[in-house]
């Protein structure tokens, strides 16, 4: 078998191989945690040679980083609403559905606590939020088309504006993942593009009215 | 009330009590971390009885979050710099300046990881949060007092819209904790008090005087 060349354009084998790992790997990162998840474990699952999984992960957090970055690609795709909002919206609205799982919730938390002082698993985190924001550009590249960006815009800080108070709270303060915070959000996000957030219907423009 | 503020402002050997075992928490916290927090050892430390420590502190993790309340108070106090954006600004600077501490980067990594199902845990951390909150309400009143924000605004939206993207930076992406994020997280505090704060529909623009 050409090894380098089935790896560079995976397909048959070497496409179910790296597959079934990430599923093998996903199955054990969400129902019993990252503690648990050993490359020897994976690869039995997988039904392939621990070898085959070190040639394509260096360390168990990179397989950690790339079976979420695919699970993110799947549970959380990147919208194409027509619209900057309706973008921002539905992004912030996935993400919002996806920590409510109990088991995404903890793998959020666990990641989060493992260690910053082992350079595999910053390099992993780091990979997998580059894949994120690669994706999330897209909203940010559609919006300046439409002439609702403008062109030198930075994805990652408009996607930094959008999500970073749901993690806040998530991970700091625990205050409640609502509705208003949703708005909130993205009202934050657009205002500091210069953009005013269109009023929800039913919903009092922030600062609310009843406060 | 006279009951409860003597409770909270007792003097002398109370407060020396008080004192000692806070300051024995923070020893250890700081120094070997949470997981070696025990109410026996800072009683020990503290020269008081472990009936003395529950007294006060339900639990480890209460105890755990007033030493950080008061470390906090400490070594991050309120600015007063004679304007809303000084003030934000030096409150971001004294965050980072304290998340830049190797211990306190680890403590409050590992007080995230904390179980979220324990109640005590839960308790413990909003009231340190909400301790925080009320004083950094103080600058949002002078702001208002100024003419800098409009009576209803709410201190804990604008304090979360200041320091979440740093939290979300230090805690997920692992992105550098720059002068241009103090920058950027001032100006975002303050975009969204100002270029998108839109009349709520059946309300003066302008706050009226009998607020």
């Amino acid at each position: 078998m050409t090894e380098k060349s089935a790896q560079r354009r995976p397909g048959g084998r070497t496409a179910r191989n790296r597959e079934n790992v990430l599923r093998a790997t996903a199955e054990v990162l969400l129902h019993e945690g990252y503690e648990h998840l050993t490359v020897a474990r994976v690869a039995a699952a997988a039904q392939v040679a621990e070898t085959t999984v070190y040639r394509r992960w260096p360390s168990k957090a990179h397989l950690a980083a790339d079976a979420l970055s695919e699970l993110a690609r799947t549970d959380n795709p990147i919208p194409d609403t027509g619209t900057l909002e309706g973008d921002l919206r539905a992004l912030l609205g996935q993400i919002l559905a996806l920590i409510e799982r109990p088991e995404v919730r903890r793998v959020i938390l666990t990641v989060v606590s493992l260690a910053t002082d082992d350079d595999e698993v910053v390099a992993a985190k780091v990979a997998f939020w580059e894949s994120r924001f690669v994706g999330a550009a897209a909203i940010v590249i559609r919006a300046v088309e439409r002439g609702e960006l403008a062109p030198e815009s930075d994805p990652y800080e408009l996607i930094e504006d959008l999500v970073a108070p749901t993690y806040f709270r998530l991970l700091v303060t625990g205050r409640p993942l609502d509705d208003r915070l949703v708005d909130r959000s993205v009202e934050l996000a657009l205002s500091r593009q210069g953009i005013c957030a269109a009023p929800v219907p039913g919903r009092p423009a922030s600062p609310s009215a009843d406060d």
